[in-house]
């Protein structure tokens, strides 16, 4: 097992009825809350009115029409009004995309250059505002760890900035939340756990049975609810076991003693970043392309384990015949039962930027992506390839 | 999925060499140090003076011989220390006992009242000094939650004080420091965390798929490991996951979804508190008695799912001979593999005050112990007999 440092101080409340402990909690963190939020769907489900009827207490400032791959100009704007408003608190409702940008905007107010420094890295982070997070969008898991994923098409980057800062001091789950979620984003959503959860889970550290097992654990917990979430919106069980399943996956317990990994995700931000495309779209396309791309000798234990213990395949048979099986498996998962996009034709992504996306994605991390099995330009390349 | 809250600030610096990185630490939280520790062991294999080399920017006083099941006298005398030269961290080298006694001490400094009033609820915790943990004995995750059990001989009470200002904010994982506890204590140890595992993966509650992989990893980390720390003390993985799996069964992390039950825990605590065992060799006797007890149609489901996932049992037995396969298999592992006393007359335990600790056991719980199955007296009290 890796040495590892763990640290995740936010506070979860979790079940049917949580929202109504809002008003408990939040005025004690501070009362001129900055409210993040997206396109608005928030407005049509009774989220909003029970956020704001919650925070009566307060005065509250909105910056609403957060896209997905939230861009570094709405951190820009955030932050202009929190220090326009001596914003104590901010407060996201919604998924991943609300999350990071409130987190980046909680701590770009304290930074007095330009919002943009911070994210790659050419500053630090000092200080931040508390950040509360309310989840109607399971997938990313920003509601439990320190990262905040920003892009700026203008330099076609999509970076994670990571700070314990960025800790959300509260994070409120109500699987309820989640009801109103459409299929096609449950799919994404569910694909989007699973990615993160197989990033870590195949690793060459193979030693850590806690962590195998609360990847395992979460893994079925994705596979028997995604459908059901999909096919029965309001099933209480299956929405709240992806709602757990998605922080659990990324609050940084799984990364405790396993090796890095990540492949997928630094290939598919390169193509959100190109084609601004759902990220657990682009992570399903690829994932299952990268698994029988990195298949050999020295990866096929892994692949056994993932087979038999996840998917419920006879441990007696040949170990590459599980593991293809594993990832046939994996393939009709993600293209049939949960209905995503199985090529990047389908998402508008054709071979004319390629090489260029497979030499941005290597260019920033030393040539090559560390990890399972290290893949140089070459390797991307075919793997994009192979997704076409 | 039941409705919870969780929270586990704790920072944990986990590895091979994390000892070095205690000054970097310690002397940003306090510079006054109390250590707490025990019989004094840890001046034998190094780890008393590799922490006080740690400490040499710190004012360091000492309380030690802090006994197992740490008593309310040994609290007050800490408190004594802390007022005496204004302590600032609470720095606790041991296991449970060390870890919480160091956190009772942190909370009892700050109340003015007799500090048997907050253990038993009479007061309320207000402050409490930063607590540290140094971890030599993985078991009761004591360094991982927000939990001090202390003991009372003279009422024959050991209760658990809960606030989450006894949560340490940092503890030290280095599974070398394990290598020199002795096979006994390795193996009551090991009966600990199943314990506690045991404890939260029983439940009636059927839709905790992530919980349910955690708890079935840990209890895996723990029958694959445990027998080979006993046999190979310095063996570097088997160390490392029982030293994570301790923390990880009792951080607050199963309890969420699941309904409490801590059945054998609440009849244990009076084997202790009358006879002063072994927390963990009285959990060891007690657990497969109880299990035979409450496994009955109601039950059967959880018992299979345990025999077939943790013991790998053919699933397409009969569920009952599953279940009592599976308890077989936990008698055999706790008491041949680890080599634990298998009945109360080995540890001392007569039958002349059964009915006396049945009694006690339910006195303050309004008569029964609430869990997977409710016990009555009379339950609690066969359960006893069964174990002598």
């Amino acid at each position: 097992m890796n040495n590892f440092e763990f640290y995740s101080p936010t506070r979860i409340l979790f079940g049917k009825g949580s929202m109504n402990k809002i008003h408990e909690h939040v005025p004690k963190i501070g009362k001129r809350v900055l409210l993040v939020y997206g396109k608005g769907s928030i407005k049509h489900n009774g989220i909003y009115d029970t956020v704001m009827r919650e925070l009566s207490d307060c005065k509250v400032v909105e910056l609403s029409g957060v896209e997905p791959n939230p861009k570094i100009e709405s951190v820009k704007q955030g932050v202009k009004l929190c220090r326009k408003h001596q914003v104590e608190v901010v407060m996201a409702i919604g998924g991943g995309s609300s999350f990071d940008c409130a987190k980046a905007i909680a701590a770009a107010t304290f930074y007095e250059g330009d919002a943009w420094d911070l994210v790659i890295g050419q500053a630090k982070v000092t200080k931040a505002l508390p950040v509360v997070c309310v989840v109607t969008m399971s997938a990313t898991g920003s509601e439990m760890n320190n990262v905040a994923v920003i892009s700026n098409m203008k330099t076609h980057q999509k970076i994670g900035l990571h700070d314990d800062l960025l800790c959300p001091v509260l994070s409120i789950l109500d699987p309820e939340n989640l009801y109103s979620v459409p299929p096609m984003q449950t799919a994404a959503g569910t694909a989007d756990i699973l990615s993160h959860l197989w990033e870590q889970f195949f690793t060459n550290v193979e030693d850590a049975y806690v962590q195998d097992g609360l990847a395992i654990g979460a893994m079925k917990a994705c596979i028997h609810y995604g459908p059901i979430a999909i096919h029965e919106p309001t099933n209480y069980s299956a929405r709240a076991n992806l709602m757990w399943a998605a922080p659990m996956a990324l609050n940084g317990l799984l990364k405790t003693g396993y090796s890095m990994t990540w492949s997928c995700h630094g290939m598919e931000h390169v193509l959100s970043a190109y084609y601004d495309i759902t990220h657990g779209v682009g992570l399903a396309i690829l994932t299952p392309r990268w698994m029988r791309y990195v298949l050999d000798e020295t990866t096929v234990s892994r692949f056994k384990k993932y087979g038999v213990e996840v998917w419920g395949l006879d441990a007696s048979k040949d170990e590459f015949w599980i593991a293809n099986k594993a990832i046939e498996k994996t393939e009709n998962f993600l293209y049939k039962t949960l209905g995503l996009p199985s090529t990047l034709q389908e998402v508008g992504i054709d071979d004319s930027k390629l090489d260029e996306m497979a030499d941005s994605c290597i260019r920033d991390k030393g040539g090559k992506i560390k990890g399972f099995k290290t893949l140089y330009k070459e390797d991307v390349l075919q793997i994009f390839k192979n997704s076409l």
